[in-house]
């Protein structure tokens, strides 16, 4: 029976998993990566640290998916969870920055009314409406004005 | 044994799914009806059209259970889900109008605490403050002045 | 402001919660009074007591929903929960003794389906096939013989 | 095999379940027992007090979990939720009154990221940011300011 | 304003959505589509077919993401609810049919890690432990023997 | 503003993160141990290790949080959960080897019940009940007999 790989046996480790994750955060969004490192860290600095080594340093950084197959899943499960608006609204537009079409994300987000329920699946459509629209709504009152940047929330 | 029954057998279809669907919906509630057909359809239109569809052409026009009990059943599954505040409101409403008693439905909330614990029920309760009292609240800063029309969620 | 109701106020409290709760209880299954009196009480008899008193003396007992409303609400949400197959099969054995149809409680489970998707509803309409159907199910290596009793969960 | 203990058997009957939990939560926070006998009441008073009967006054009361233990499980809990800050922010604030340290708190939430993932985490944390941390944080827009009484959920 | 689209403006229709529908589910699985439209059908007729009118016929069936995306969808997000295994694994072995490969797969659950916590993600890896690795498990008493086919879940 | 801490700094790094996870497992379960350095790692060997290095040598291993308080934590979000059964069976094994009495296990469970109802409550009470109980249950088929060994869960 195969044991768990030796430590550090399956990935280039000439970087520290901190310094690796913080290239992932960076490559994703500037403005993600504050938010770990700015808000986060001043309640639990070093579960902030963690998350940086952990989800961006271990999980993101390893090959065997690509980045748009990476942002497909974090968008399909953040939809569904539901209560996670501000890291969803983060992936959504770290998604399109790294390639991913809007009809792509929209349509990752339909399918996944068929295994969590439609209301999760309009709560992250119109939660994400400027993100994934180019026409701004004049009738909204939390959307940002054209130009203006987006709050994104965390991981 | 039983195949599924053959498309569209169970059903009177002299009328679209889309069709049937509105018409539901609008015995519902005009402001939610809007709602999909507006602002969630400049994001995802058939997705938009796939829950008139679906859920109001297919499901709630079936007419094995009342609407009594179909509100009864959103309310009380809305109210376990804890992120579903919205449509939550937008049941409480289409509830009252269609002849449920306030007490009817906060007496469904409270035995959802059974299930799924107080914070939810805790949480339904007071997010329909307005909508289930008919007192206002001078110290409710979210709630709507009296006559001013709520804001009422999708689905 | 209305303060709460004094304790007791709203109730006859002509009988003891637990002897209430009990009376309910029996009304709906001897099975399920069964286990929580029994197997439940082995291992935590004050919970025990805190159910039959709580969710049947002080909730099922109010008169403002009928049975057939409650158990409309108690099926609903704990299809809605997927983790709950026990409590979900005790409820639809009552609710049938009770009087609802087989085909509104399928109707309530496939509701569901709009609010959390579809694999907690197929997972409980298949869990509870041999409450719903007439016919035995010769390929079924779960499903009791016709004749047989079922196994009953609790709450 | 033992039976459900009788009922009221195992604790002090002195006080009735209601005064016994008004104790209990007023030892936590005032400002939390305003809330449950003031906005909640005016909705559902019955349920007001089934809730500071069950569970400040059957759970809470219990002597087998000290405080600190109890703020413990429910901070974990509520942090797991997702959809429940205003609780959680809650018992953020009695536990750090009744003498849990921000540290011991923080770590906790932090434990909590094994069984439910990095986002109900990191959400937990940044919504206790101005319970958990001595600096006020000038970019904050939902931050009280210092001195200011910071609002407090229920339960 | 987008209105939602016409109804069935987007999709081819010469053939019905519900034999879309099963032809997409014959590309997935021959026992999946046989346990939708054969176990579940017995309960619920009208279900079944929906079911593979919507899920199948009218999401699954849509181009704009390819069917080793939707793959990916479907087992992030039901690694991630904890309760379907059923139909997990279900699409464990669809996704290996068409082509992802087992480290593709294994490396989505992990993922799921970051946003629901290790856990499901145990509990799914070791659940399909069969489907994921050659190697036969002599110690697993519900894994097939090589060769024999395994229970595939539905939806 | 803080920054998050140095990587590493927090903690002893005489022992690599796998080493010191290691020790953690073992002094709370052996078979626990196996479970994730076996069967875990079969499938997904790299994932076996992130378990052990991020769980129990990150997070278990600081000292903020005694291991009474982290396996009343454990013991609370799995309970919750309510589709976690065999590691919460795993914590409730090593939560009484630690110093942990039955009483203050299942204290800590029934309180669950107020913010996640009562079904999870009852489901983790009875699926732990060899473990909370010394008399054996005759009547059940899931028990272990006494003196057999019970199967213990992973994480």
């Amino acid at each position: 029976m195969r044991k768990p790989s030796r430590p550090g046996a399956a990935r280039p480790e000439s970087k520290s998993r901190y310094a690796r994750g913080l290239d992932v955060l960076l490559s994703m969004s500037q403005e993600k990566m504050d938010l770990v490192t700015d808000r986060l860290a001043e309640v639990a600095p070093d579960f902030a640290r963690m998350v940086v080594e952990f989800a961006f340093g271990d999980v993101f950084a390893r090959p065997a998916l690509d980045m748009h197959a990476r942002e497909l899943v974090a968008i399909a499960v953040l939809t569904a969870r539901g209560d996670a608006i501000a890291p969803l609204r983060a992936h959504v537009s770290s998604a399109t920055k790294l390639g991913l079409s809007r009809e792509q994300i929209v349509e990752a987000m339909m399918q996944v009314s068929i295994y969590s329920g439609f209301p999760v699946v309009i709560n992250a459509l119109t939660a994400c409406h400027d993100l994934l629209t180019t026409a701004t709504d004049p009738d909204c009152a939390v959307c940002p004005a054209p130009g203006q940047s987006t709050e994104v929330g965390h991981l």
